[in-house]
This record gives C-alpha cells, structure tokens and sequence, in this order.
C-alpha cells in the first residue's frame, strides 16, 4: 500500500504517548473544585467556549488550557473564588505541564522496526507550545530515533506542504501517522499523500471531526500494527 | 569591522519592538491589585524568584509570567485572593500577549537598507512561546524583511552553533544583533562570531550580566545606526 513512501511522519501526543487523559484528569479536578456552579459536563461545554474563544490568541496546549480554566472560574464564581481554590486549579493544570510522556505500550518497538527496514526519513510533527513538546520529547526518550523533529503551532495543509518541500518529496511520498483524524489524516489525504490513523481513546472535542473512507488510508489499532504495511 | 559576515541574525523582543515594559505595566498592575502584601519592588522580587524557579518547567513568555504571577498571588494572598482580583491579574497578563508589536522608530528602514545591500543572509532569532512569537511577527509586518525566521526556546551556545551550521557558515562569519549582552552578544562572542548590541532602557532582570567590551563587539544607541556599520 505504502510503496511510494519515502518519509513518514509521527504524529506526538496521544499518537506515541499520552496527552488527553492528563486533561481530562486536571478537568475533573477543577470541576470538583468549581461543583458549586455545575456538573462535570455543564462545567466542561462552558470551558470549552472559552477554549475556542481563545485558541487564536493563546494557541494550543497545558499553559493556554489554564488559562482558559482560570478566566471561566472566575466568570463562573466571581467573587467567591478563592484562594485556595485557584490553588488547586493551578497544581491539576501544572500536573499536565509535567506530564511524563512514557510511550504507549509497543510504540518504541515499532518504531525501531520501522527505522531497521532503512528505507524511509522518519519525522516527528508536533503541534504546540516548544518548550513543553521539547521535554515531552526529551523525557519519552523517543528522540533518537527520529531523523528529525518538527514542533508547528498548526497543522493545516500549509504545515504539511511546507514540510514535504523541506524533505524534497511529492505528497505522494508521504505517510502521516497519527491519532487526530482532523489533524494528522484529512490535510493529508485532501494533498494527495498517505494516512494511517490510529484513534486513541479520548479525543480533544476541538479535534472531532467525521471520519470517512479513503483509498490512501490505514486505519489501526495501534502502532504495533504499522510496521507489517512498511 | 565586519567584512566577514555572511549571515546576520536579530533577536526580536525589545531589539525590533517593544516588549519588556508591558510585562513592567502588567507587573505594576498586578502589584496595585496586591497592594495589600507588600511595595511594587518587594512583590516584584517574590515573583522573580517564583519565575525563576518556573523557568525550567514553564519557559519564557508571557503565558509562563501569568502563571507565576497567579501562583504568587495565591502563595501571599491565600483566601484573601478573590475571584475579581483573579479577573484583574488575568487581564493585565493578557495585554502582554495581544502586544502589537509595533516595530521601534527607525528599526524598519534600517533593515530596509540593511537588504538593499544584497551582502548579507538576514534571519529574525526570537526564543519565546512558539505561536506568540508568531503572532507578534505577523504583528510587526516585519516578517518579509527576513531569508528566515527562527523561533527556538533557548538561545545558549548550542543554537548559535546549530544557526550556523543550517546556514553552512563559520562562526566568524555571523553577526548577532540584539538587545540582551547575555542571550544575544555573549555566548556569540565566545563561539568567535560577532556582535552589535543595542541595549534597551528596560531588560528583564534574568537577562542582567556583566557587560565587557570586545574586540568583535559593537555597542549602538539604536538600529539606525547599524547600516553604516555593514
């Protein structure tokens, strides 16, 4: 299937570590704190309001998260916010920032099958904020087997043009690995090149997008499962 | 003085527009919402050491500032820190990231005629948050005056040495204009590449060193003054 591909590219958080569940797990948490003024998915659909409102401005990641968290507190509460209870919001944001990025079971496996076929440019595309990606990248260990890496605050077709003209290859040479069908799978398959979607279990809800069939797409259910089509 | 140099890079934050004295307004607001717990140099001091402290994990910026400056708040005000305080803390750290970057007097002509030369491969050398440094780019209508634009979360020797390595050149052969003696000039001139430093009336505190002077080292009042130089 793949046998025009010449660089492949590996999608990061919730593709080769876990990211989203951090999230989910510091919402829960706040919630707890906010319970006064919600449910959990009352809470949940009002943050993600003011996510959207400020993901221009502020862009993706832990850092615009608690912000994001911090103002809807504050219009939710007002003056009964309190001290203590932004403390507590602030340490379940700072336990995403710190996230250990321990590889999904089987992904540094099959990354080095990968590497050891020689035949492809491997390259790891991140989207989000440079510092807190680097030491994802630096804790999960998976740097060093990555001819390169690539840390974009977007990933459109722009992003994905921009970067085969970088590796001197057609569209068609390309493969996107990665767990975001918005993201990693439909610019890629719309500019003629390869997708292999592996959907994790929990999706950002910015990130949902209806699914369809392609004759350029792989569909897995984990990563241990790509090497067999290289 | 310089006939050597191929390639010329400038740092961005406070070299070709203003942004340190917006964290000095967001700064001086935050210590009138505060005032309760101490003097405008006695808050700016504990903060400080919490920013130090936050660097390694938060980065620079004005998203890791806001979260210092919460986690502050929090530490000093305990329950006494209310939800409206919250608000005004918040959006006084928002003005820092809606900077609009509007370039210094002068800065754009200079290098206008700094192209107009044909001599030199220009490149902007910003070390920030990745889409903040983006936008602030954009802001300044700057962008097109560059071969190449360099965002990077450090700027230490190493990514001197990796910029010049990219642009297939020897140290002696890179100019770096900035306003930080220790992020932009220093480590440039211990690497045996060149400086023009152009201080500005307001740094950071955790970029103050000692300053020296050097052979392969220009001090200027202002950008304008640098095409004369090339």
């Amino acid at each position: 299937m793949f046998k025009e591909v010449k660089t492949i590219a590996f999608d990061a958080d919730d593709t080769l570590w876990n990211n989203e569940t951090l999230f989910r797990e510091a919402e829960r948490k706040w919630a707890e704190v906010m319970k006064d003024y919600g449910s959990l998915e009352e809470l949940s659909a009002i943050l993600y309001k003011r996510e959207a409102e400020n993901m221009e401005a502020l862009g993706f990641g832990a850092k615009p998260y608690l912000i994001s968290v911090l103002e809807t507190s504050v219009a939710l509460a007002g003056d009964k916010l309190t001290g203590s209870m932004v403390g507590k919001i602030i340490a379940a944001g700072r336990e995403i920032i710190d996230n250990p990025a321990t590889p999904y079971e089987g992904v540094k496996e099959a990354l080095e099958a990968i590497r050891a076929k020689k035949k492809y440019r491997m390259v790891m595309l991140t989207k989000g904020d440079l510092l807190d990606q680097e030491h994802k990248i630096a804790r999960s260990g998976l740097g060093p087997l990555f001819d390169r890496i690539v840390i974009t605050s977007n990933k459109s077709k722009k992003e994905y043009q921009d970067l085969c003209k970088e590796e001197g290859i057609a569209m068609e040479e390309f493969l996107m690995v990665g767990n975001s069908f918005k993201s990693d799978i439909a610019p890629v398959l719309e500019l003629g090149g390869w997708g292999a979607y592996i959907p994790s279990q929990v999706i950002w809800v910015h990130e949902v997008v209806e699914e369809y069939p392609h004759p350029r797409l792989l569909k897995l259910a984990s990563m241990s499962e790509l090497p067999a089509y290289l």
